[in-house]
């Protein structure tokens, strides 16, 4: 059994955090900017990264660090992603990791690094390293981690849950922040999972990488993949309960599903969540491709901000997805009412499907009715306010 | 020599054209929504049709056509797509091209067929063929058959020259219609293009493909691709003149891209013009992968709108566009001047940038410096207004 319960990152027992205002992006502003969360002991650790080729500094140091040892804590700051910044980006990454470990006795490779906000400027590390010894350690700083992630966020990100099994209760926490490139350049999607439960490496890693496909890796907003996304998942084993590894993954999944929610809600002009669930694919790969075209069409998107049930360039989506298709065996409906019949517009009344288009939130069936292949995306509508927000830094 | 001269796609020698108010949308509507051009003896043909998976039937029917026959004409609607129509759209198509060839006295399959406008909806035939009845076909209508398949275009597209080759001197015309999928669904890029030059149905269509490579095939306004899409080529050799190929190929070059360049200016909310040069990929398709995904991303059209010479963007578009990459040999300029340098910000001053950025028109290269492909995208900004039109229908 999941409950929600209050201490997000401090839930679960063992783990401390603290913030701090470095003044990265204007040394006299109060604003947070950087986080430290630590666990008492070292931790089972995984991580999934940015699959784009560009990617920032933070994200290739946290990526030997965690082939390398045990890790302990993550140092996190806004305002500044030290992406495109070249060997110094690296080696003030590396002096980031250093001074966060010095203030809690761990050698650098035990810290992971995140960081976002604006890229290709130096990031005073100065500025990071004071605000690291002076922040306070505790069990109750985990929603101010959460906000000091934020960039163009509205609000904090954060859950934490009690899990009840057979094996005995642990608890998992995490905080995250959203998508959306921005000031000038790109924000990134962070999340830093913490949990008490007893999880070996190899097990962590293969069940977050699970929950994360089906949660942050099927949102999309703007279509674009930023350099520093991060998803980090510690494992202390603080409660000394080892749950089956499905119990675990129900956690991930109720913690990751969660947030990557509050994301696409929380994304730059957003004002409905759409989820596009493709099924009968000839394979899954194509039921990804269907998918992510029409969640992607620029098109369709602004047709759903103005509440219209818009088949055509939905059909059209699908048509240049690259997924196998014919015409006259494709069905789609908006909630239960179909669409789209056979490839021919459906005799439901339209005012019917414009008052679902009209929600904020719902879901778009796309059956293709080739094979067994299905894929989930959760996307969101395109609207003015957005590109008024990305008209400039 | 390439010389503009006026008369559009009667500009060539043996081909007159028509135009109607046939009522389409809406039977008491005095807009032009037909048009018919023939030529007076049986054609070399060629034609390229859109790639999307989901074609509409007059792009069905008019590949067969073009597979069987000699093309002397072509019959083309706006107002209606004829797309996503099922067997009665097929059925309604070949009566449209029977309707063209009977007022012309062609067979049904010496027609080709375009239709633009909405889709899902029967296209209402009867009108189409009261239309073709009532129209007079001369060689003064080529610019009213430009009007008559416009959709969301502002303005209409046509353009004439005279060639003059060591050969020979002989004329070539084309109409073209824009992209931006409206009203309430997809548009479409029509172009048909007319000359008098003799030359061989495969070289024709060797050379149409070419053009269309470097042309229509070049420009991307939302990333979308519709069901309708055609270019179509009819040679008569009404001029005698047998032009070398590497001749007419620039007059197609011209032609295409001429009609290429006024869709994207024409594009719905559009406001720059933008030329994506990649160039030292490793392969072509990587050159074309990393193009395409600088001017299709969301982000770096809506930073272009706010005339905001962004670099990180583009840096994140690079990346995750699949081609090869190795971020410390990217280079990035607007016109001339540097805007990445090894992977990092240039220190080209931010307001010579911006002053390129202010642009209406300007070209942005990249250098990926692992190989030798190239390609060349036109794109444009993403504005408030293309969202706002794009709202529903």
């Amino acid at each position: 059994m999941i409950e929600q319960i209050r201490g997000g990152l401090t839930a679960p027992l063992g783990f401390r955090c603290g913030t701090a205002c470095s003044g990265i992006k204007n040394p006299k502003a109060t604003r947070l900017d950087t986080a430290l969360i630590v666990s008492d002991a070292p931790c089972a650790s995984a991580a999934t990264f940015t699959s784009n080729a560009v990617k920032a500094a933070p994200v290739r140091l946290s990526m030997t660090h965690l082939k390398a040892g045990k890790i302990q804590a993550v140092v996190l700051n806004s305002g500044n992603a030290n992406a495109c910044t070249g060997p110094m980006g690296m080696e003030i990454a590396r002096r980031m990791a250093e001074a966060a470990g010095d203030r809690v006795g761990l050698k650098a490779r035990q810290v992971l690094v995140c960081s976002t906000g604006r890229i290709g400027i130096p990031l005073p590390l100065p500025r990071i390293e004071k605000g690291l010894k002076a922040l306070t350690l505790g069990r109750t700083s985990s929603r101010k981690c959460a906000r000091s992630i934020m960039t163009s966020d509205t609000f904090p990100k954060e859950i934490s849950c009690l899990v009840s099994t057979a094996n005995g209760a642990f608890r998992i926490g995490a905080i995250a922040k959203g998508a959306g490139m921005i000031d000038p350049n790109m924000a990134t999607m962070l999340c830093v999972i913490t949990t008490d439960a007893v999880v070996s490496q190899p097990v962590l890693r293969k069940l977050l990488r699970t929950a994360v496909e089906s949660s942050f890796n099927r949102i999309t907003i703007d279509g674009d993949m930023s350099t520093n996304d991060t998803v980090i998942a510690l494992a202390n084993g603080a409660s000394g309960v080892t749950p089956q590894p499905e119990d675990l993954l129900e956690a991930l999944d109720a913690v990751t599903q969660t947030l990557a929610r509050q994301i696409v809600l929380d994304g730059e002009g957003v004002t409905k969540f759409i989820a596009i669930e493709v099924q009968g694919a000839r394979t899954a790969r194509d039921a990804r491709r269907a998918a992510e075209a029409v969640a992607n069409s620029t098109l369709v998107k602004c047709a759903w901000a103005g509440g219209d049930p818009n088949w055509g360039r939905i059909m059209d989506a699908l048509g240049y997805s690259g997924a196998k298709l014919q015409e006259d065996r494709v069905q789609i409906s908006y909630e239960n009412l179909p669409l789209v019949q056979d490839g021919l517009a459906a005799i439901t009344p339209w005012k019917k499907l414009k008052s679902i288009a009209a929600r904020k939130e719902f879901t778009i069936t796309i059956d293709l009715a080739l094979g067994s292949g299905t894929h989930t995306v959760w996307t969101t509508d395109l609207t003015q306010e957005f590109v008024r927000l990305n008209l400039s830094e």
